[in-house]
């Protein structure tokens, strides 16, 4: 038994003091919204037009992403397959009780109480996406017990980022390059940051895939691409906006799909291709259409996205993430900067341009709700004539679209200054002992936290590491 | 071939009679229901009413978890992979048809017919999830025969007792915790407290996981987990009803599973993590919420209800399981009786808590579609009143909180009785000859009914067994 | 390095000119449709009835079918697992791509533009499913850059032949067994009979299966089936004829599947069940209640055609798939002659007989919409007194029962000429020298286009091969 990693005391008394916490602030706090609410069901209350029927099924395709989706995609270590996908559902899971609260003080909060409804869960899982995100930079390098204070830790920054960005800046973002992607991307940087080993630039002898596991991170890349339209369209407005929130999506993951597969082919030495390319790589596109994803951006623009943001993608994961590495003291294990960073920052920069692009002529009036923070302000009189033709359009702040291509400029590099700064102070509690870090030797193998199932040492499944290591016969350790 | 057990004659003859007397009952008594039947739509009609809309998507959920949750986590044995996932399929198949048939003729029956629609299809997954809860307590160690023996009695024992429970003693119990999950637990236990095997008491050789089959089995629970919500709401009240039950669902499932890692390190003699908790007992919070789970409970009983259930289901795979076999003869082979019995009587002590706390002051009006029961009985002046709050609201029964306190505890404990002894009887069926059941060397072994991939023995798969079971060096039987 | 299918040049030129082509022409000719335009959003326009919320869902729950359900089950090799699911994953991404231009030409097309919406995604979608359907014919045989090739040409024959046939010779085919699956079982057949290899009629060492790519091949089946009702529905009439789509797809996978084991374990000579079975045979009622599934048939009809489906694909993929491949150079690597091919011509035989015993006393007058080609001509003042009666009945073609069944038979024989055709002149382009076709030894590897993991060799994998083909001792190629 090894002590200093074992979770015996660490964990529960971790979780149990977080649910303590958890409890006494849902009782005092968490209420029902509106629309779970049995008493302000009246006889004007149409059951169907719950917000549950508009939010729900967003909602269901996001939690297939979150905890399939990411579990089978951080399941591609050949001995840490146990790990990428259950310590997926301890942070996820852990992750959105948090982010209901964090979130619901920020955003939900009035009367005293968080008002809880279906739409807080649908961002809470937002806000895991960025923790689990961030959890790529460390995978194979941090326990449960550090992975559950990154969470605690960033859920709460990136709250407060969220809730300053939306509420003071007012961006266009629907599908969350700037917010989710790229927070989560300088936040997990960061932390790695903090926990550098230099060992592990060496590489380590367990930092392989398997076959079997190559195929279940690509079922898992399968789930994040088939609902990601779902993600990028979640909180769009409704109609039209997240009708081409959907299509650009689709598109734009499918150029960036088969960009993929001609940059694997044509820098592979054999003329193959890399399983890790594909399972990384053709996601990138999701990512790059997501700060315009609700704009009329066309789908040309969107399949242009796609494969920009695959191509970039590409290139970091084959020169800067090693660069990173052996120079910036970033490990970036799953090479979270290429997927979410570069490609947020491309997506930012097609955002600003689709704003400044953007007129009525070809908007039509409903530019005004896309682009909320145009319309004018309360009490202009052209907010009444537009709201004659748009009903229920809600005043805005009168921006141009030059001004707001600023603030998009704002927000982004807020975003990553908070994200950054939070995830070097949160790396370093990480770093702090009794946290049951594993040792260089140790990390990226499931046996150091989970009971293995018995016969895994002689299942043949380990014999490939002795010989990889010293590349030498040795005496085989089936036992026959 | 084993002729005993060999699928040959009895497999093929079983479907056959089957086969022809659905077809036989189908023509003669099955009918589309109104929103299916094309004569019934008229001018007044519009298509997107259809209870198509409302019905489906939480089917198609459903689904999910029946075919893809149940399949993959019954695939949990390392040899018994084939058999899980794919006796799953095929009783799972026969079951939903046959319910469609029984549950008819109870629920769905008028004018000489049964009036079909995916609404029925959704109460016979319902019916079908009742069988595979069942089949958990003796998976591994009964042949396809007799589970299609033991669907084709226990849906009939339970499509009565659901009726009679629902028409006679009226109970509120959105998520199936009493008729569902206490029903399918206690006919389980029946059936394997028959099916009693001594032998397999001592362990036996092939009852064990390996890596694969846990990672397969996790993502099994996380399908289940993830759509669960769906599960809980299917059948509630639509609007505000619906929504509380997917927040709580939600919650309860969450609370749940960051309790079970907890008590999955702590009771570990070296700190790990042990898969087959994290398979079950994390599921345990979705049993625990489902009596009361459309109720006005508040979050943070649905946390709390999520936390109990975890424990009282750790802790019954801890210590009540290996109680009941040893002393009891009662073999639980997945533990069924933690993950739906204990949680089952939690939950069923929580709605009779929340139902007589139940009061207009918190509810509104809508306490009486909540609590049908409890609304005025037709012709009470009362409930004139109310209808012009609640539009629609059906006479009830006039019961006090007090008194379906009672029924509901009535309803326990006659659905226990009557799955206990149809699950005795059942099991009595089982256990006549020619059902081609394993003898108990045999057990959790796919080759006994399968045709096994080429080179099954060779892989390196089965070489553990030899010397797990001997303890010993052997010629070894991979040929080379 | 193998020269002649590197794919370090061949692939990324191909998918290069193809990314080029398919810019110019979205530039040029595709914009939003009505629904995700903007512009054309007014007062009156509610946003919650915007075509996005019908197709969404079918939509989403075809992809899943598409990457996830194809992708699993094509990866049923036991050395072929990569290739299975990412080729897969390749060629549905081009194919829809490509198809949303295709058929947009043909189908969308109005002011000069191609207008884009779900609606086109959808319909691609089934495109798509044409070109995966006929891989299986061909799958484990062909290059990438092959399949590519394949489905640039398969989607323009397939968009023409659904263009002239909807358009011109106006049938019923709800579930698509005429149009997607005789075409595409045609289609393929064509392929593989130019693309024959005499020296794989006599088996090859790698064309096997492994435990765990059974198991994976089997969670495709069960993808395939959970959605194939949304499959089958997602383009008919929305109400009562989805509803029946819905209810008659789930009914015919039912009976298929009992079918299916009690088939599996008859013909088997020990009496145990063959996973290949399981994973195809199943699925047969999903296609044989295709081309009536929208129509009054009753659930017994459904059930029947699921049963005759089965029995006939059984039979198919024990008798005739070898004869093909022995007398008639037609290797069918997945027999989607049995699965698409007989099941479809069934379908469409009961189709004909639904479409004969239609009349205005079972469907009532919206028998005028299901079978649109029935209703009265402009005009005709029978028209109006219908349109009384249904509001928005559009005209039709005033055709007799009679006349659109020999519409139909048109539309098979029609059907599968253009895809036998096209199959086989698609299979002449294939076969072209620089298609990076495998020799036939290097069939059924996924090492001939994939950089294996390390250790792969070493993983005990490839053991049983060598003595399965030459039944003798070797030394042993686990390096330890």
């Amino acid at each position: 038994m090894n002590v200093s990693t074992s979770l015996r005391v660490r964990l529960p008394v971790l979780v149990l003091v977080l649910e303590v916490v958890i409890i006494a602030l849902y009782a005092v706090f968490v209420t029902y919204d509106d629309n779970a609410n049995a008493k302000l069901q009246n006889n004007e209350t149409n059951p169907m037009e719950n917000s549950l029927y508009q939010d729900y099924p967003f909602f269901a395709d996001v939690q297939v992403m979150i905890f399939i989706g990411f579990g089978c995609l951080l399941a591609f270590f050949r001995f840490y397959g146990f790990s990428g996908m259950v310590f997926n559902f301890l942070t996820a899971t852990f992750t959105i009780q948090w982010a209901i609260l964090m979130q619901g003080f920020f955003q939900f909060y009035y009367d005293g109480k968080i008002h809880l409804g279906v739409i807080n869960l649908l961002n809470a899982e937002f806000a895991c996406a960025v923790v689990l995100i961030s959890f790529g930079a460390v995978i194979g390098k941090t326990s449960p017990v550090q992975l559950l204070v990154m969470a605690l830790l960033e859920v709460p920054v990136f709250a407060v980022t969220e809730w300053a960005v939306l509420k003071y800046v007012r961006i266009n973002d629907a599908g969350g390059s700037i917010l989710i992607h790229l927070f989560a991307c300088y936040f997990g940087l960061g932390v790695t940051f903090v926990l550098y080993r230099p060992s592990l630039n060496k590489g380590h002898a367990k930092e392989i895939t398997s076959y079997h596991s190559d195929i279940l991170s690509v079922m898992g890349t399968l789930f994040l691409w088939v609902f990601w339209p779902s993600f990028n369209s979640a909180l769009t407005f409704k109609g039209d906006d997240q009708h081409r929130a959907i299509l650009h999506t689709f598109i734009g993951l499918s150029s960036s799909t088969i960009t993929a597969f001609a940059l694997s082919a044509v820098f592979s030495k054999r003329g193959k291709l890399t399983m890790a390319d594909i399972q990384n790589v053709t996601l990138a596109g999701g990512v790059t259409v997501g700060a315009s994803v609700d704009m009329m951006i066309f789908p040309v623009a969107a399949y242009v996205l796609g494969v920009m943001g695959c191509t970039a993608c590409f290139f970091g994961y084959k020169y800067l993430t090693p660069f990173l590495a052996r120079h910036m003291r970033i490990q970036d294990q799953c090479g979270i900067h290429n997927l979410h960073g570069l490609t947020g920052l491309i997506s930012s920069i097609a955002g600003i341009c689709a704003i400044l692009l953007a007129t009525e002529e070809i908007y039509g009036p409903s530019m005004y709700q896309t682009f909320s923070h145009r319309a004018p302000r309360e009490g202009d009189p052209k907010l009444l004539e537009l709201q004659r033709l748009i009903p229920g359009l809600k005043p805005g702040l009168g921006r141009t679209a030059q001004e707001q291509a600023v603030y998009q400029l704002v927000a982004v590099i807020s975003t990553i200054a908070a994200s950054t700064v939070g995830g070097l102070l949160t790396g370093l509690v990480m770093k702090l002992p009794f946290m049951a870090s594993p040792s260089d030797r140790e990390c990226f193998d499931d046996e150091l936290f989970f009971n293995m199932p018995s016969g895994f040492d002689s299942e043949g499944l380990k014999i490939p590491i002795s010989c990889d290591e010293k590349g030498q016969m040795r005496s085989m350790n089936i036992k026959v």
